[in-house]
């Protein structure tokens, strides 16, 4: 009965960024957590176009041409797990907000989405900033805790803060006032 | 040369949410950080009174009828260091970001207001999802890092994230990347 309710809000699935120029592995004073984020993102998907529920792409085009996430740069190219189908909706954005410079909101308007459950990278960055905005547009917003991860963040006084505790601060701030925060195999139990 | 080409930009003071409803102290469970961020806040806004630069006060008034910054309550008031004179402008918001449900960029636009300083609460809610906002709309944007602070945030663990690590990790997912961060002593310097 509570599925049933939540498959029928007709939730969209907001993919953030899910391009390759975030595969790479540690290197100096710089390091990624969750390395299952992406497979998790596809796993998303996959549920997703089985349900017929809505789906749209974001993708990051950076102005910077030395930036891995430029469209010459190979990381410029949605990641393997989450490459769209050719009906799927694809919008590419210039700063971190997904709501910022492109038709989302708009978009979702249109196509009465009031419900929209995201997923993506980078957890303090494009995937905060869109959910925040998202939950203060209104939309009834769900993050799904495991499709996401972050890297080491170079704090104020010059020092690295670890990637784990940028990601469980992120999280947590998120949590509840702009957002509900569920993990994969919860949001899996809500769509059976 | 610089100092003067800083006030030359005609910087707008962003004050967010310096309201009665953060002033309390340690409760079972939550803790505080930076108690001098409301003094700090009240310094930078006589400095800009000073130097005529223009100035916007943004409080919260939350929809929630028990919340601290519901308009019944005593929290809702400006904190004392920070309360608008009759030519000041204020602005009200429902949700965390400035810019959503205000006519702020409207305001900032027509104002020809290109860069922002902004002070305020709580830094991992109201304040960062305006700074976001405020540089991906393309502000300029600098955030005063000792005019804000925050509370302990329960994590999806359920344990509570100390106050200092969520204020060190949400300015560093700021810095760079959506604002320039520096202290009120580096501020003033460039007010002079």
């Amino acid at each position: 009965m509570e599925n049933k309710s939540f498959i029928n809000k007709n939730p969209a699935l907001l993919l953030v960024d899910v391009q390759k120029a975030f595969l790479e592995k540690d290197y100096p004073g710089i390091k990624r957590n969750n390395y299952d984020a992406e497979f998790i993102c596809g796993k998303t998907l996959t549920e997703w176009r089985k349900l017929k529920l809505p789906i749209i792409h974001v993708r990051h085009s950076s102005t910077n041409k030395k930036s891995k996430l430029h469209k010459s740069k190979p990381g410029f190219e949605f990641n393997d797990y989450a490459k769209p189908l050719n009906n799927e909706i694809v919008l590419t954005k210039k700063v971190n907000s997904a709501f910022i410079g492109t038709r989302l909101e708009e978009l979702l308007i249109n196509l009465k989405i009031k419900t929209l459950v995201i997923v993506g990278m980078t957890t303090n960055h494009c995937l905060s900033s869109t959910v925040r905005m998202s939950g203060n547009l209104g939309f009834e917003t769900y993050l799904v805790s495991d499709s996401t991860a972050c890297f080491n963040t170079k704090g104020i006084d010059g020092k690295m803060i670890d990637c784990d505790l940028i990601y469980e601060s992120s999280i947590a701030s998120l949590n509840e006032e702009f957002a509900t925060i569920i993990n994969s195999i919860e949001l899996f139990a809500l769509l059976k």
